[in-house]
């Protein structure tokens, strides 16, 4: 872990996000758990960039927040942000069967790390494409059990986090973060 | 139409609201064009009432702002508030074909009408239970040519304005606004 010799905050009531970050940013982060209200929008980055004005304005030093989403090729690209009400109320088995797929069961997914200094706003999106499975597979949380990345047999949920790593969007995503943040924020 | 002695803006950015609006309420209001913020909840009246913070911060005076959900049995009562998202992206007929219903077309529709005054936030809620149509009919505007109310045969969408205000969630939500606000608001 590098030092930085500069404080960031993440930002997020869901604890599977604070520990998938933590393991996969190069370096240390403090965390603060906090509801962040989330705006309508299908896009992550609009929703993030939201949620860390918020975060920001809450805790007054550097932050970041985590937004993602599910976007099906069979629903014109929803449910996007919103997949998570959709697996909270259905559960993931109840969701698959709740959508026509039509044979179309492209899909891809986004992250969007949003840092906020107090100075401006800054979104990082990072995304992943690949298919919808028939059924769930494996664990992991939100939509890891249905999700199988382009360039793999496996959903997220079955994979390990190594190989997870390699197709994650979220890293993407926290990769054009450390680059932005090196070249810009740190002295 | 009643003279009121106060001055109350409908504010939305759905021209179709705003007529309907305007024809159902028996007192005169002003109205304002404004794209409001919506968080997301699949609450109508916790979209509607900090969508109503919103418009009396922008606006300085009495306001009344609108939000509807459908809540569709088969998906656990999603999409709620969401549905305005699913029916501009999907369109109305790939909407219905994207769920599969398994032979439950029940649903209810809500809308909340919240009222905020620069003192508080008063969030006024109408429903109206029935069933999804097989295939759109009619016109009108959001889920009106999918929606059967219990108690009829017709969609939304097939009924003339007098008959869709005998079954309107719009018009009970209304109907309470406007019960509280004779009572307590005009002197």
């Amino acid at each position: 872990m590098e030092e930085i010799g500069i404080e960031i905050t993440l930002v997020t009531s869901n604890e599977n996000k604070f520990k998938e970050i933590k393991n996969l940013i190069n370096f240390p982060i403090n965390s603060e758990k906090i509801d962040l209200p989330e705006i309508q929008s299908l896009h992550v980055a609009k929703v993030a960039c939201e949620k860390a004005k918020f975060a920001y304005n809450k805790i007054g030093n550097p932050v970041i927040v985590d937004d993602s989403g599910l976007y099906i090729s069979a629903l014109n690209g929803l449910p996007g942000p919103f997949i998570t009400w959709f697996i909270e109320s259905l559960g993931i088995y109840r969701f698959l069967n709740s959508i026509n797929f039509n044979n179309n069961r492209k899909a891809y997914v986004s992250t969007c790390i949003s840092f906020a200094d107090g100075k401006d706003i800054y979104p990082f999106v990072g995304t992943t494409h690949g298919s919808i499975s028939q059924i769930p597979r494996g664990t992991g949380f939100g939509y890891d059990p249905i999700f199988i990345p382009d360039g793999s047999d496996k959903t997220f949920g079955e994979m390990t986090f190594e190989e997870k790593k390699e197709f994650s969007m979220r890293q993407k995503a926290l990769k054009k973060f450390e680059k932005y943040f090196k070249e810009n924020v740190v002295k």
